[in-house]
């Protein structure tokens, strides 16, 4: 979304305001103005046009002006990420990894980010399948931090914060919180745990230093529950279809918000975290693995898991959270 | 080296052994063994040739054939390397890195190796120059383990051990010592300390795992000092010129074992180093650092610096080893 059509939704979004007056107030022709305007239309904007002006009638629920327009109006965020939108697309990870490597100046204090609808070819942690049927939230933000690679699992653990936060938000009456290293689930009242959103954190760089990182969020928003895999849940499931872009909008700020107070992110996960005070099986590959208690997540995000054979510091792995039988 | 020149070289490198003897020995034609021992010259292998047979007269110092005979015939390790060598290059690291993204099996058990001579457009840590001329040893090893970028410092750390021993074994001389995070200093009499030998390590990958990693390393050779910067010193000027097949074989042996047998790294380390003990100030870019004395490394790589604040682990950094009265 450019600035002319930043400022024409900022000047109509609490009723009518004249073609001309808008012109004049931004400085731009009035050609200029009704050019923005087809322009919001087209992009899903409901725009109304009479005698008194223009007023803004409708916000698409989804897309990139959806969640511009939600940043810039809800959270003073305009102009903050650069949103890039797909009704369908192989996989947004994929094609974050593409705008990174095309280039993009560094240490941006947000992002570029990468929305579909639907991804064909979706993928979580480990190359695994990402089962993302239209009607999700599927979206990776291309950042550029002054980071080493062994901080990046911060990111992730503040995109999982950020995800909760921002479902909190749109459907208060789905309990959410967060297992290690990289899921949001949903809890139901009987205490049943289910995947309702993955973070999956890829970069590339020197060991001091990230050149670019993408954080990748898959969340199961607006589609059914049979279409997911075992294990899953959906919010249309717990409590009903969302507002995609205010949710996003929510989420990036969020996730924006934790970033620039790092010292944030650890007790934010900690604070809402399922996994702490759990037995859990932490599983690294090769069969191999620990059970124990998991005690704390400590910088740059690792698990300390106690067992048998003392404390272990975990950087990485599947982890499963145990019954207290250690089933 | 395929296979063949690998044998015929083990066939006459204790003495003349005739060309239809080895022919018969491996199993191949006569003129198979003949093309082997032409590739070999042309590699710049001294091959002797008279009525008793073929025997080896020499060894060139440097290039693929020199390494991945030197791996072979000192160390056990025929093919477990597979060396690419550039009379120049711009870099080495680069040329690596195109080989991870032209795709590579997975889960070598070593890997593959750029070497050169000169390089025109050598890098240091954080996009720094590093000056590269003819007659160093200028290396790259791409690897593919099965690691998360977090624990990648630690083969930054294994790589300047391999290094550390590698100097010791050809110019045992040459005092050396190991500096926080991926320096080799050589330390004259007087306890002057001049870099000799530098470590970039480069990954791309998600968080749980790498999908390669490149472990470059500098190491001024037969150099002459005054082509190097101020705080540089190299191995001509420490003690004479070396063989760097002999030296490349050893470092790449050194680091191949550290890598199976991950947990001695921290230890092989921590023996050798120069920063643990000492009064350090750590910058980590920004003008911000810290000052105190460095009193542990530990897992993946970090180092631990007591301050007046209590503990501080860095996880990357430039690091300056101060006199004990702070300056």
């Amino acid at each position: 979304m450019n600035d002319t059509q930043h400022a024409v939704l900022d000047g109509i979004e609490d009723g009518p305001a004249s073609g001309p007056g808008i012109a004049a107030d931004l400085g731009v022709s009035r050609a200029a103005v009704w050019k923005a305007v087809e322009a919001l239309r087209a992009e899903g904007f409901s725009i109304e046009s009479d005698e008194e002006g223009y007023a803004l009638a409708g916000v698409p629920e989804y897309g990139a002006g959806a969640v511009e327009y939600r940043l810039a109006a809800d959270h003073g965020l305009g102009g903050a990420f650069d949103v890039e939108y797909h009704e369908s697309i192989p996989s947004t990870n994929a094609r974050a990894r593409e705008l990174a490597r095309e280039g993009a100046p560094r240490g941006d204090a947000s992002g570029a980010v990468v929305l579909a609808d639907e991804q064909t070819g979706g993928r979580g942690r480990l190359d695994r399948e990402w089962v993302s049927p239209s009607g999700g939230v599927w979206m990776s933000v291309l950042l550029r931090p002054d980071l080493p690679p062994a901080r990046a699992p911060l990111l992730t653990l503040a995109a999982a914060v950020a995800t909760a936060r921002a479902v909190g938000d749109v459907e208060p009456d789905c309990e959410v919180g967060l297992k290690w290293p990289n899921d949001v689930l949903a809890v139901d009242d009987a205490g049943e745990e289910r995947k309702l959103a993955g973070i999956l954190t890829e970069m590339e760089g020197e060991t001091d230093e990230v050149s670019w990182v993408v954080v990748g969020i898959g969340l199961n928003a607006n589609v059914d529950r049979g279409t997911l895999p075992k294990g899953a849940t959906s919010l249309r499931e717990r409590g009903g279809d969302v507002d995609r872009g205010r949710l996003v909008a929510t989420l990036l700020s969020a996730f924006d918000r934790l970033r620039s107070v790092p010292g944030e992110i650890l007790p934010a996960w900690r604070e809402r975290s399922l996994t702490l005070g759990r037995r859990v099986r932490i599983e690294t590959g090769g069969g191999e693995g620990i059970v124990g208690e998991a005690v704390s997540v400590e910088e740059p995000g690792a698990l300390l898991v106690e067992g048998g054979n003392g404390t272990v510091r975990m950087h990485a792995g599947d982890c499963e959270h145990l019954r207290s039988d250690g089933e």
